[in-house]
């Protein structure tokens, strides 16, 4: 930690006016954690919000980094898991922040994957109509995704992410070598995402990264590399369109699918976690758009290679135990919401790094493309 | 209702930009609702949010205007009363949204008082991460106040609106008519924030009310006038400054007392309601301001004689039963939320229209002010 914390890191900005800050990405963050926020918010007063998975192996890193730095501190530990981001766990959050006596300007400092992000963010921007808040993501889905952009909330019995706040942290703390601790399969879903960058509009991060990737995997410079320009890709879309009022859609590209899955799957982590869901999804979609005559079979396949290549599943029959049949599936879509008045907007793509927003899709040609991959 | 339908309405802007929209005023307009909604928003689908105390005066009205429109709606009906500002009732609401399958372009229609009115207007704020939102405020202090500005939120444990968000809805229609059926002492307490406004920074508006109070307690074109003045105040003040980052802090003269009041009364309705603590706020608020050599005991007199002229309570004994000692009350000072840093920030005033922000106002100050006019 000691050599880490001299190594220089590498800065992204999230350029939106008024409300833009810095995400810092490098090894070694963690530890330097209290320094940077000491350094930017003096006085500041935090509560770091976490789960027990990330307590048990960085959590007295990082108070020992505040302590170091001055800045008062406590704890909230969660157990870990999606059911977490749920009514429950954010009602005890929001009340100990306020137990906590914390005020406007303090922060609430989310120290963990995407779960405890959204959960930590949304309270954030509830209490006091909007405290302070820093994320240090330590799973690769939060760095590159979950902890760019703003959007937080917490799931209901009515779907995933359906309740919520668009809240921008001040600071993203992205500590790559935190991932070291990170669950092999954790990793790998995450680096889903990535891929979906390169799918989204960057072919040319596509292709370095089916060259790079057992470098990604085994950590250092490329890894560094790969979660910047992740963060650059994510960071110029929200950019564009903060509110997700239009292209920001884009950033769903295999998730409509892979919502459906994950909500088809009971949102068992055993059986399916996120990124897996969007592996598939991104599958699916590309599939889906070589079906609808928009994208090369070619592409799609390459797609498929590179994913199933890392080790992530990509198809429905790649899920352990019974699927509902596509029926089901067709409802848990459809509930989703990138619903818009009842038409099906879907992403679909004209091939690697062409994404498009697809409106009006009609709900049989899904249907029959679902019956048609379905291993059921 | 046929010839309420037919009379001109006073227009308000709240100038907010991107977020700018109208205030109707005029008797009948819950009436007319549905026509306002329809011919503003095509196509939107509703939930009505009330409580049974307005429920049962006015919701088959706002029903029969939405059916005549076309308008597809719901309702949810909760419990009258603070208490229904907390997280229980809160998750209900949320729930009933997303099942009631609305979309984000969809209505949540607060059809009540301000607690109705905060409580919908968060849950509209989180839903899908925002949804559209229209305020018909019930009350008057939910005409002149609440439903001006944006601001929504729940209580907890911990204090009065610690937790919500800034939303702004996308039209308020406020039918003096259906103040009528609102009981005598929830008018006089939504009078004392209109006094409010012209203490704040408009002492004609001040003067104008001494003179023609007895007309706008009796209804017809005073009433009118003097919520439409009232949402003018407020919209000038929350124009300039949006998310209560400072200037806005005015509007809570007469709320620091007035909070710790209620807190100290339990939140109990029958000892106490919001507008009456804030009359007895406002008063002690320019007492204070006289004991600190700012303002002259003959304004602070004039208000006092207004305040209780009508009807309100403007001394801490005039609140039925027991109450906390000072220290008690100080202490519930020191946990509202416009503590910053430890700091106590009061809205003091140098005379009748001319408020202005205190910020670092010793503890001891209060608390011997609070011992001085504590009846026990
Ligand atoms: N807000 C957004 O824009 C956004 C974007 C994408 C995904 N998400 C959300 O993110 C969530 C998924 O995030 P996730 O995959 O990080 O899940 P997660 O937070 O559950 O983390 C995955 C698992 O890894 C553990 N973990 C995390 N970091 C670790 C570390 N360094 N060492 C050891 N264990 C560690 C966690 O305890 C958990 O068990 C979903 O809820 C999804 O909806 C949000
Ligand atoms: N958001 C803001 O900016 C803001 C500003 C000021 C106050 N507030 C909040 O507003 C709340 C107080 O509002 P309130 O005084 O309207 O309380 P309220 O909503 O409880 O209404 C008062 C009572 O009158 C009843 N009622 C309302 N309209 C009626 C009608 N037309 N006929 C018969 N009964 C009717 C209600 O059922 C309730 O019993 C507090 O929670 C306060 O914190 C918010
Ligand atoms: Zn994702
Ligand atoms: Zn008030």
């Amino acid at each position: 930690m000691q050599d880490a914390a001299d190594m220089p890191v590498t800065r992204v900005e999230v350029g939106l006016g008024a409300r833009a800050y810095d995400i810092l990405i490098g090894p070694g963050l963690v530890a330097r954690a209290g320094d940077e926020i000491a350094r930017r918010m003096a006085g500041v007063r935090c509560a770091v919000v976490t789960d027990e998975n990330v307590a048990a192996v960085h959590l007295d890193a990082l108070a020992d980094s505040l302590g170091r730095a001055g800045v008062e501190h406590s704890a909230i530990t969660l157990d870990p898991g999606e059911k977490t981001k749920s009514f429950g766990p954010f009602e005890r959050v929001v009340d100990a922040l306020l137990g906590a006596r914390l005020e406007r300007g303090d922060l609430v400092i989310a120290l963990g994957g995407g779960v405890i992000g959204d959960l930590a963010g949304f309270a954030a921007g509830v209490v006091r109509r909007g405290m302070g808040f820093v994320q240090v993501p330590t799973s690769l889905l939060a760095q590159v995704d979950s902890s760019v952009g703003g959007k937080t909330g917490i799931n209901t019995t009515h779907g995933k992410n359906l309740v919520g706040v668009f809240h921008q942290p001040r600071l993203v703390l992205a500590d790559t070598a935190a991932l070291d601790t990170l669950p092999a399969r954790e990793f790998r879903a995450g680096y889903a995402e990535m891929v979906k960058y390169g799918l989204i509009d960057r072919p040319g991060f596509f292709d370095w990264l089916e060259r790079n990737w057992r470098d990604v995997f085994a950590g250092g410079a490329a890894r560094v590399e790969a979660i910047a320009e992740s963060c650059r890709a994510k960071a110029a879309i929200v950019a564009r369109d903060e509110t997700e009022a239009g292209e920001r859609a884009l950033l769903n590209l295999g998730h409509t699918f892979g919502h459906a899955l994950e909500a088809a799957t009971g949102y068992d982590g055993r059986r399916l976690v996120h990124g897996e869901g969007v592996a598939i999804g991104m599958t699916l979609a590309h599939r889906f758009s070589v079906r609808l005559n928009q994208c090369s079979a070619d592409d799609a396949e390459k797609v498929e290679a590179h994913l199933a290549g890392v080790g992530l599943p990509t198809r429905m029959a790649d899920i352990s135990g019974q699927l509902p049949g596509a029926e089901a599936l067709l409802t848990y879509i459809m509930q989703d919401k990138k619903v818009s008045r009842g038409a099906l907007t879907f992403i679909l793509t004209r091939g690697i790094g062409r994404s498009y927003i697809a409106k009006d899709l009609p709900a049989a040609e899904v249907l029959s493309f679902l019956r048609e991959n379905h291993p059921g």
